[in-house]
Parts: structure tokens; sequence; C-alpha cells
């Protein structure tokens, strides 16, 4: 197993290219800051990218899977299986996320982190499986130490090993969203209820279940407080594996694009080891799922969709890639009132 | 000038296809609902287009432009010759509605409806010019009866000389919140100062001053209260002849994208009118004008955007235009739980 070494991500104080950027948008043809969340966005794409023409080059679309231990135990509507049969549903073409990055010319790579079962080699899938699933967190750690760090060290490859500027992070996962609720009590100190929603459609009898089964793991896993124990105590190899890539492209000063609520557990984790990953990131939306709009409050994070997705897979980022793109070329493309000869406000 | 032949938009019963494009959204590889609202829009892109598997087809962007006569009273914090001057924009492809429309491979086709300065014919300008600029509609009309008529019937025949199966409205017009400030009033029964709002950036002062000139305009225009006679009375000639526009796509069943505050009066008054042109309407954003998120109420309209924007061009209607194509695609090409061999929920 790979070796983990913590990845500094280094905070940047860009203080004359932010004057430049906003310079820039504020003398385009338009009233001054009408295109809203678009100009904060193609603000912060100029200073990740460090240019006043950003351009956004080869996305990837980095999907990453794993089995959770606790989902024999009934915390989701679905039963595991369902994992590996996205798997084999993302690489065929026929899943949302697949559909989403070929509309928009997303590069596709599925990363198995963990799925119980074995898959077939073949293109667009890379198979670093820590393990074939996770332990059982409603009775200790989900993982060891080791496997942890052999998680993180496994992302930050597969982000190095990928051409462009942009990574939009996916995830599969039955069982992830518990997962994701019991990082987000740990890390942020909100109540389990809070962080605990419906995942893939659970019915009340099930979240009540769901509830008490991650009560377990949190008595479990009661020491688990710094942010890589409770990431090895409360999975999944999926989220380990995307938290150690999102400080990886942070590193490298790519763009970040955060899809729901899993995505943005492992987030949580990479934030609380090095905060200035945020710089770097883009959030695509606010998920259905209960606790992710609290989850985004706790980053001070303001997503570009709010379209009641729930479904993962990084189909919230895909949709929202398109934004990110028009943020550029605004910034790129646009007159300003002098070029064009317009004239500026009187009053 | 063109005679006005009142268009009907025969409202749809699709029960059948209704229920038919459900059970395949149902049984796509995901869990029930779980891309929220871009399931009600694949499937109402999928009853206006007939489809259970519907395509969007050369999609057209129409920027309607016309100038105010209420402008010289000061209503805008912009002087009347950044209508022309942005028209000018949009045509060199400077303009944010030009970048968006190139980004995302929308037709673009600017239609002078009444810009007071004679604009030089080229590719992608329509000039149907009703007269150079509206009268003051604070002494009364801002157009005849004749005169809004003939706008009504350029716009519908602008849509039928366009291909395509979907239309975009943006709009330029300084002093055209004003206008869409009053439609609103006068047509939902909206208290004025609730449907005023800053426009391209007035100030405390300046919004003082325009809601004083715009309650004169109510008043001078006190008898009109049918639909058309309101449009007549508060004007512009671009969002008269942008609601014949809508009208014409509604019969022809195109799909209409409604940008913001200014083309969704438009569509107040066309749906005055005809109340089935409705059926046929994707919202695209919620503006930041004030008055837009009550409009939007009104007409029971939930928006795909809210992203802070208040520019209008149609802006807003292409940024949220892929969010369209991805409602199709799911719709087209995702797989069913059987096709793709995924154990369906459990519980």
């Amino acid at each position: 197993m790979s070796s983990w070494t913590p990845i500094h991500v280094p905070a940047r104080d860009q203080a004359a290219l932010t004057q430049r950027l906003q310079h820039v948008l504020d003398h385009k043809t338009k009233p001054l800051g009408a295109l809203g969340q678009l100009e904060a966005l193609a603000l912060q794409l100029g200073l990740i990218l460090d240019s006043e023409t950003p351009t956004l080059q080869a996305p990837q679309m980095v999907v990453f899977a794993g089995d959770h231990g606790m989902a024999a135990r009934g915390v989701s509507a679905y039963p595991s299986d369902v994992t590996w049969q996205m798997v084999e549903n993302f690489l065929a073409g026929g899943a949302a996320v697949s559909v989403l990055a070929r509309q928009h010319g997303l590069a596709l790579t599925v990363v198995d982190a963990g799925v119980a079962k074995d898959l077939a080699p073949r293109a667009g899938l890379q198979i670093r499986k820590i393990a074939a699933g996770t332990a059982d967190a409603s009775q200790g750690p989900a993982m060891s130490r080791a496997q942890c760090e052999a998680a993180l060290a496994a992302g930050a490859e597969v982000v190095q090993g990928l051409p462009g500027n942009a990574v939009l992070f996916g995830e599969m996962g039955i069982g992830n969203t518990s997962s994701a609720a019991l990082l987000m009590a740990r890390l942020t100190g909100t109540p389990l209820a809070q962080c605990v929603g419906r995942g893939t459609g659970l019915d009340d009898e099930g979240m009540k279940r769901k509830l008490a089964i991650l009560e377990q793991a949190l008595q479990a896993n009661a020491e688990a407080d710094s942010p890589l124990a409770a990431l090895a105590a409360f999975g999944g190899f999926e989220i380990a594996m995307m938290c150690g890539a999102m400080l990886q492209a942070a590193a490298q000063n790519r763009v970040i694009v955060v899809d729901g609520f899993i995505a943005t557990s492992a987030l949580l984790v990479a934030q609380a080891l090095q905060p200035a990953v945020l710089q770097r990131c883009v959030f695509a939306h606010q998920s259905d799922e209960s606790g992710h709009a609290r989850m985004l409050a706790h980053l001070q994070a303001k997503p570009l969709l709010n379209l009641g997705l729930r479904l993962g897979e990084g189909s919230g980022a895909a949709l929202a890639w398109p934004l990110l793109a028009s943020a550029c070329a605004i910034l790129r493309d646009m007159a300003s009132f002098d070029s064009a000869g317009v004239s500026q406000s009187e009053r």
C-alpha cells in the first residue's frame, strides 16, 4: 500500500490580482455587479488559476467507489451490490454522471477505492482497492489507520496522474451518507440527528434504525476526534481517497468542484487538515439530503445550484460545470465599456 | 405595419404521455426522484416536445431592443443611448449574452423593436422598428393600440421565421424595468412599491424619483386595465414584440425559456391573453430585481437558477440552457434498472 506523506496546501495572498480581476469585472459592459454570483465565481477562478483570463483545461470527473460494512445493518434503502452494479453502469455510460460528463466533455475516471466485488480492469477504471469494503463502523473503526493513510495516498496519486486544471469529485457507495453524517457530527459538533438524512430514500422506520446505528458508531469510536482518526473510524475508503485527491488538487492549484453531501464530507476532513483547501473549492449545489445545507453553512459555502438533487455520483458537480465555463468566458471574452464604446452609469 | 391576428394557444391534456414519461424517469438508475427539479424539467420538456426522447433543436436566442420615452425622466441609472450602444455590442459579440450564446451554441438574433437611433442593417439584426422609442408613459399611453398590435404581429413573425424547437427570450431597453413594474402592478394588482426595483443600479434618491414617476404613469393610464391596453399604456415596443413572439412560440409548441424581470413581464401579458402559454415556459432564473420573485410567485413558477443576476439581455436564460439539455439527455440516454442490471430499492 502507498504511504501517506501529509500534503501542505499554502494559503495564498493574492491581493493585487484580486484588485485587478475586480477592476476588469467592474468595467465589463454591464451594470456593476449585475452578473451576481457569476462574478464572484469568475473572480475566484481567476485567483485559483492565477490569471486575468482563466481557461479551464481538460476537466476531470473522478468518481470514487467503495463499500461499507455498516450497510449490512440496513442503513440504506439499497443493497451493497448496487455499488459495483453502478460502477459497471458508470463505465457502460448509462448512469446520470456518465450522461452529464459526456454532455460537458468531462473525462470520466472511476476509481475502485474499496468495492466489495472484484471488478474487471478496463479503460476508465482505476483499481486502487484498499480492501473489499470497510469494517462495520458501529462496532469499531471502519478502517485501520494504515488503510486510511493508504487511501489518502492513493487519492493523491490519482490526481497526480490526471491532466488538466480542474477536478470534479463524485462518489458511489451504498451506506456512505452514514459515513458522511458521522464525519459531520464528529468534526463540526452538530447533533447527530441534524446530520442524518434519508439517503437514497429511507422511510421513517428506516430513518429511526439508521439514527440508532449511527449513534452506536459514534459511541464505538468515541476517541476518534482528530480529522484522520474520525476519517478512519467512520470511513469509507471512497471518502478517504477523495480527501487525499482533494488535498493533492488543492496543492496543485486545480479548481476543485465539490458535489453533494458525501463529497462535502470528504472536504470537511481535508479542510480540517489544510484550511486553505477551501480557497480552491467551488460548491456545485445544495443537496436535498437534509444535513447538506448545514454542512455548507459550516464551511461558509455558497453553492451554485439548488435543484433538490440527492443522487451523488458527481451529478451535481457536472450540472454546475457550464457555470464555471461561463464565468471564465465572461472574464475572457466580454467587452469593456471602453472597448465597446458604451456609456457608463450617470449616477 | 403588420396587422395582429390574435394567436390561440390551446391547453394540452397529455395525461397518457405524462404517465409514460414519469414511468421512464422512475425506472432510470437512480433513487426515485433523486434528480429533483431536473426530473420535473425533463417531464415538462417531454410534454412540450411531445416525446419520450425529446431533443432540443436549433435553439434561438432572440433579443428585442427598444427605447422608452419615460427614460428621459430619469427612471434609469443609464442614458437611453446605451440601448443602441448595447445592440452594437450584442452584434459585435462583446456583451454577456453574446459570450454565453456562443458558449452554448445558441443562434443569436437581435431585433430592433423600436430603438431611438437608426441601426445599420447586418446579419443577425432584424429591423422591425415600430417607432424611434415609445412616448412617455407618465403622460399617457406609451404607444397607440395600432403600434401595440403591430409590435405583437412583428414578434410573431420573428419566431415564425426562425428554425428550431426552443426560443430563449432576452431584451435591452434603458427604462424597461419601469414598464415591467407598471405591467406587473396593473395586471397582478400588486402595490407599485413592491413592483419597483433598482434596475441597473439606482441609488435611494433615484428609487424615490422612479417610484413617483411610475405612480404618475399609473394615474395617466388609469383606464388601461385589459392586458393589451396595459401593454400599450406602459410599453415598451420590445416587451410587446416579445409578447407576440412568446404567443407564437407557444402556439408552435416550442420550448420558451423565460429570462428575468422584463421577459417575465412580457409573459405576464401573454398568459393573461392565453393562459396555456405557461405550459410551454421554462423559467431560467430568479432575478435580483426586487419585483421578480413576486412576479414568479404570481405565475407559480419555479426558476432553475438563483444567482443574483440582474442584467437582462437573456443572460439568465443562456446560463440556464445547459440544464435543459441535461434534462433531455437524462431522459434519452440514462439506463434503466433493467437495462443496466442494477438492483432496485429493497424498502
